[in-house]
């Protein structure tokens, strides 16, 4: 199961220079650097790896370009330069030793016969489709796609190709899958929105939902994620954006290129979100918002309404990172604060109103 | 396809009102204003809409009447007035153009024979089953109830007529599901609440909940929402009540009547909120408090004391939208008043105490 | 069905001592003070729990112990003595009147035929796995596991004596789960976590992860509950913890025993919490930080560093909950602090700034 140093160093020649060491040099697995033993590879990005390096085992290190000069001798027996290590390690991961949850093989079954395939779906080369799957009428599934057992495809749903979608996932009709997306897990896609009209008693009645989801292609879509369908206009993720678990998107929403929206976001309705956006945890969204590109929220934060420059924004209202830290680090100073006012008040013999 | 006008007016005439054009317009779908072609119907509810609608190109406008004598001449060819145009938009997608996600049809198959039903479940008349449903023993479904695929419905579980359960839904032993219903995928309901007893020696022990889930009529239940069953009374949601995506209701929940809470609630155990209630996103609360009819929060409220006067709420501690908007927009003035004071104290000679 | 008195005396002896009643005197169910029919018993903890019981009308009172002399004459029928009457609630509930959701029997076949389970997979004696169940290659049940129906158990996972998995489940692979552990509907354990590199064109790849989840024993997961497999490391929830429904832990957490953390929690990658801690609901946690032991935390507290003692705290910033009550005590106060302010700085003829 080792994989030759030479190998991984021919496949990816423009992130790894051998510096020193065999190429012939095998490699059991990647490890972190603290707990690695001699043929485990691991990758330092830093001074702080470089620490946790020294304190493992390892003898085959994938070491930022940058860092070799200030490297102490002795090396260890194999060195590999890289302009960017992580990368490396996401790469090497990825083409030699994968480990993926989600594809939950039984016996060697690669379609297997509990899944319930619609006569009209059509199907590409080299499919893999769990134990317990529902392909539904007219869905359409491209080459290498991995649909988990016991998820749920609804009519009309196209999926590019080597895209994976975890188990226990359910995708609504008519929705667009692109391709190398990945979709973990109890995410419900294309599920109606939430929006009522309402009569003359105070009742609600649901309006029917005729927009679809698109998920362009190298979407990652984490565990328990909601994505509501448009009402008339489709839901839209864009291409290369990476979504965490636990979140819900309103209907309409949409979201540009190569964003990064980590766990616990919460979207109202027809929010729009644009490229290069990176949000920390657990953010709120009123509905019928703008948030321009390269925007940089911190966690926790709140939006009440556009944002149209770029920048980087925290709290609720929102104000820059370091406005909102300079707010937040007088919080726990208010109840001090209201004594002294009481106390200038009284010196100056003004009343309390 | 196509469906005639006189069809749909003849269907709810106190809502809809020719006004111009040729009952036999036929109209190929409902549309957005903006985005409309000629044979589509679309809704002006207000002047914003209005604007919509000269964008596109529709041809069949249903007008909210006071609108009519304020829109400008040339008409669109056919012209309804209506007193509550988003009402009719509902009724009329509902009743001639539905487009329901999570019904999964496979082949024309109604009841699927990968479906799992027990001997002792009863079903009534033109009930849909997806593959891979269990329905477990001694369940009751109504008439013309759809339970989507994969769906696990536990023992004794009574659902109403015409309620619509989605895929991968969970509902516990002995809950009761009222009529036309509906419940989004990853739905938990009626699992044990989060009740422990504790030792000596801290550790923790579970309480068996005996309560049901009792889900009234006319109830929306959105995806990923958790209603937790009762200790020994029944967690309640009462008629008409809409609850949206990414929810969780503790144990012993009662909520009133055609109240709506959109996403992102968390609620402790034993909270009883009133009917007619709107909840923003995102609101908390904490266990054994009891809200009153009528109560509207801000979203990302927290609840910490009881409500007992209808009103429109906000923050945390809550106070009137109004004081609360007043305190939201003082924060980011926090260091700027921490500074005056500083300089106050320094002129008045005063410590800092 | 019904319980003779004696038999639940002897088998908690420790907990139980009977003051007054006979032996032989048949009991029904539990049940709530307030709610209580002759026939059903109940628990006496405190005074208040004494006044719901005499609303009911229960003829069989478990009263804590210090509490006896108090009560007043005439006694119910039958009063037995307990140190500690919750916890004899909890454990004569689950001895002798137990009622679980999430087993879904079908017709008395405990393994059904409709799971596919692996040719490889090891299985213990007096198992229960539910309809569509998947059992992977290579994985391990203990004794007397239950697998709750359409559940997904991926390749080489091991669960342990008497754990319940419930239906719609999700296990990744090679995860370890201990015994009496439970896993409520929907809960996605060894998902891959959200970690990515970048390239040199904003776009972002994912990092393969090859770390476990391990539960240990006797832990108990709610709804809807997402915990990612670390990257190289292990994650770990301790013996004896309780996570609620609705929360998301990311990559590489670490859990400590005995810890309860109700729901909504949202932890970003490597958060280690202690042992004996108590969380309220909604509470965030920044990545890469440490918790220690016996640390209680309000709900809607943010977690920005290290907690290194033991204590109460609440809050953003983190702060005691003495002083986090009295800050948000200050927030409704703010608009009048500022006028004051104004007012000051008018008087002393100072400017704004």
């Amino acid at each position: 199961m080792a994989v030759q140093l030479e190998q991984i160093i021919k496949r990816f020649p423009e992130l790894l220079q051998l510096q020193q060491g065999s190429p012939a040099t095998p490699i059991e697995r990647l490890q972190a650097g603290h707990l690695a033993t001699a043929s485990e590879m691991i990758f330092v990005s830093d001074a702080k790896h470089l620490n946790d390096a020294k304190r493992g085992g390892s003898q085959i290190w994938v070491v930022q370009t940058k860092l070799l000069e200030s490297m102490p001798k002795p090396w260890p027996e194999a060195v590999v330069a890289s302009p960017n290590p992580y990368l490396a390690m996401a790469w090497i991961g990825k083409a030699f030793f994968p480990s993926r949850p989600g594809i939950t093989p039984v016996d060697g079954i690669e379609k297997h016969p509990s899944a319930v395939i619609s006569s009209s779906a059509k199907l590409g080369k080299n499919i893999k489709i769990g134990p317990g799957v529902v392909i539904s009428d007219g869905v359409e599934l491209a080459d290498e796609v991995i649909i988990g057992a016991n998820s749920v495809i609804e009519p009309f749903v196209k999926i590019g190709a080597r895209t994976h979608i975890h188990p226990l996932v359910f995708i609504g009709h008519s929705c667009e899958i692109g391709s190398d997306c990945e979709i973990k897990p109890h995410s419900t896609i294309g599920g109606e929105g939430f929006g009522f009209a309402h009569d003359q008693k105070g009742q609600h009645h649901h309006i029917t939902h005729y927009g679809r989801v698109i998920i362009e292609d190298r979407v990652h879509i984490g565990a328990s994620v909601q994505i509501d369908r448009g009402t008339f206009d489709d839901s839209r993720i864009g291409e290369g954006t990476k979504l965490d678990n636990h979140s819900h998107f309103g209907h309409n929403i949409r979201i540009g290129k190569n964003s990064i929206l980590v766990g616990g976001q919460l979207f109202a309705g027809s929010v729009s979100v644009g490229s290069n956006c990176i949000f920390g945890g657990r953010i709120s969204s009123q509905g019928h918002l703008s948030i321009t590109d390269n925007v940089h929220l911190m966690g926790l934060s709140a939006i009440s309404k556009d944002i149209d420059k770029p920048g980087k924004y925290g709290g609720l209202p929102l104000q820059t990172v370091m406005d909102e830290q300079r707010t937040r680090a007088i919080l726990p100073l208010l109840p001090k604060m209201k004594k002294q006012l009481t106390r200038i008040l009284k010196k100056l013999e003004m009343d309390d109103e």
